[in-house]
Order: C-alpha cells, then sequence, then structure tokens
C-alpha cells in the first residue's frame, strides 16, 4: 500500500493554503492523480473553567455562509510550537489564559486531500481578560456543562469536525463522567 | 456577524474540487479575502457487526504519505442521496451490505475554508460479502470492539477528525456502554 510521486505542480499557491495536483503510480502499476491542500499546522483547545463550563466559540464562518459553533482553534504561526500557539489562540479569541495546559492528540480534518494537523489541547483556565481579535475575526464565546455539551451533540447541533474530535478526545483521555 | 462577498475568482478546478479565492466586506467596513475549497458532499459509516465488532479501515492516503486507520467513508456520486452513497461505499470498501442503515447527523471537516458536508451514519451489518474497490484504492478492514476502539483513541492512535467525530456521534446517539 504505497503511493509514488512521478509528478507534481503547485496550481495555486495563497495565502493559508497551496494546491498541488500530483501524478501517482499505485501498487497496480496504474497511475493516478491526486489533488491535495498544503496547509500549514493548528490547534484546538478543549477549555475548562474552575466552575466545571467550557469555552467554546460561535463565528461567522465564509465557508458555511453562517456562523458556526466550534471550539476554539486557529492556525499556528511560522515557527511557532503548537502550545505557544494553543496559548496565544485562547487568549485572542476568548481572553482566558490557562491555569494548566496539557497535550491530547494530533488530529487531521481531511486525511483525503489535506495535510493540515491540528494539536488538540486541555487546558484549566480561570477568568477571562480582554481580548485581541485578528482584524477579520469576530467571536463569541459560550459556556456549557460536559451535560450541556453531550446533550447538543446528541441532538445534532456540534456540526464542526474538529470540534466533536477534540470532545471525544477529551472524553476518553480525561473526563471522569 | 456576516461577511459581504465583493468579488470572487475561481483559481483552481480540479476532479474533486474547485478553490475560490473571495473579496470579503467584514462588519467594521474593512476588507479581505477568503480562500475556500468547494468539495462534493460525503459519507462516513459507523457500521456494526452483529458479533458486537465494528468495522474500521486501513488505507494509504497521499496527503499523508502513509497508511491511515478511518471510519468507512467516501465522496457521494453526482446527484446520489447520501444514503445510497453510504450503503455503496460500504458494499465496495469493505463488502458488507446494511441489515439496517440511520443517519446520525452531517459533519463538516474544515469549516474555516472548505464547504464539504459529511453525512454520518450507523448501520448494522451482516456476513461481508465481495468488496469492488475503485481501481485507484487499496483497503484493509479491521475489526475492533467498543472498548477496543475506546482505547485506541486514548492512546493516541485516532487521527482522524471525521472518524473521531463520527465515534463521537453514535457515543452520543446510540451508545449504552
Amino acid at each position: 500500500m504505497h503511493e509514488k510521486t512521478i509528478g507534481s505542480k503547485t496550481v495555486f499557491e495563497g495565502r493559508i493554503m497551496r494546491v498541488e495536483v500530483l501524478d501517482v503510480e499505485l501498487p497496480s502499476g496504474k497511475t493516478s492523480t491526486r489533488e491535495i491542500i498544503r496547509h500549514g499546522p493548528a490547534v484546538a483547545v478543549i477549555a475548562r473553567r474552575r466552575d466545571g463550563r467550557f469555552v467554546f466559540i460561535y463565528q461567522f464562518r465564509k465557508a458555511m455562509e453562517r456562523i458556526c459553533f466550534e471550539v476554539m482553534a486557529g492556525n499556528c504561526d511560522p515557527g511557532e510550537e503548537s502550545e505557544i500557539s494553543a496559548i496565544r489562540e485562547l487568549k485572542e479569541e476568548t481572553g482566558y489564559t490557562p491555569d494548566s495546559i496539557r497535550f491530547l492528540s494530533s488530529i487531521y480534518p481531511s486525511m483525503g486531500y489535506c495535510d493540515e494537523r491540528i494539536d488538540v489541547f486541555y487546558a484549566d483556565v480561570g477568568e477571562p481578560g480582554e481580548t485581541n481579535f485578528d482584524h477579520d475575526e469576530e467571536i463569541k464565546t459560550i459556556l456549557l456543562t460536559e451535560e450541556e455539551m453531550d446533550k447538543k451533540i446528541r441532538t445534532g447541533n456540534v456540526q464542526d469536525a474538529k470540534t466533536l474530535a477534540a470532545w471525544a478526545l477529551y472524553k476518553n483521555f480525561l473526563s471522569e463522567g
């Protein structure tokens, strides 16, 4: 099970992604093409307050043309270690600073055609301070208990795969519920 | 919270995706650009055998340059209803035919820059028949109990976001464990 690259070209070079078309040779000897998005690493943070509630966000997503419910997340700056990115994004998007932070696992949103890696962290957080959005972000925070989040999932109201994935990691790594 | 499209161009039109760059006007009145992948709908299937074990797959993913552990998934054919796609992909990739199938929820792997929707299904399956791979697919099946899957997640060995997301949906919708 391996596909040898026999040709490649970059067909789009953007601000957050590069698109490549690869010619590959399959194990059978046949050839095919693969369209692949190259995307820098990112982070996602499950943050839990001292009162036991978890911090999630609502933000408008142009690809979806609607406001979406998500875990806090963002791209790493070039060369930035992912734990530093996680602390930075948490502070920028919600104003929270972690009392402690722990790496859970790396996940990949679209293994079939995108190489983006998202490092998922769990953070215990204190009181929120000031936020510091990117100039083109607008974010609202929502607080949910573990039971409220489980119910939100059960009723089909969590549709972001990385948020569901991060929650599954939290549940398996840390939850006693 | 809305971003008005004030310009758009298609920068790549491929076999499985189209890439657009949109100029947007933010609520603040400032402008920005959004790089967006247009991708057809897809399906993922959590399949459970009569012996209680779940069917997952290993397949080589060029974007990752390695063999990946995933739930069964695939793209809908043009105009194909997603439940039909789910039954077809299940049969093609693993040889299983569902005794019954149930829609759980729609998920979105990369809300920030991609409009792909994945409809997640749960299927009870009987004995496997013959598989029928696409000419450029090579897939191996693995069977896991619910406890084995939970352990695989807990040890960081499930890295595909849609697989973790589908499992979180299954756990919240159907599991009694």
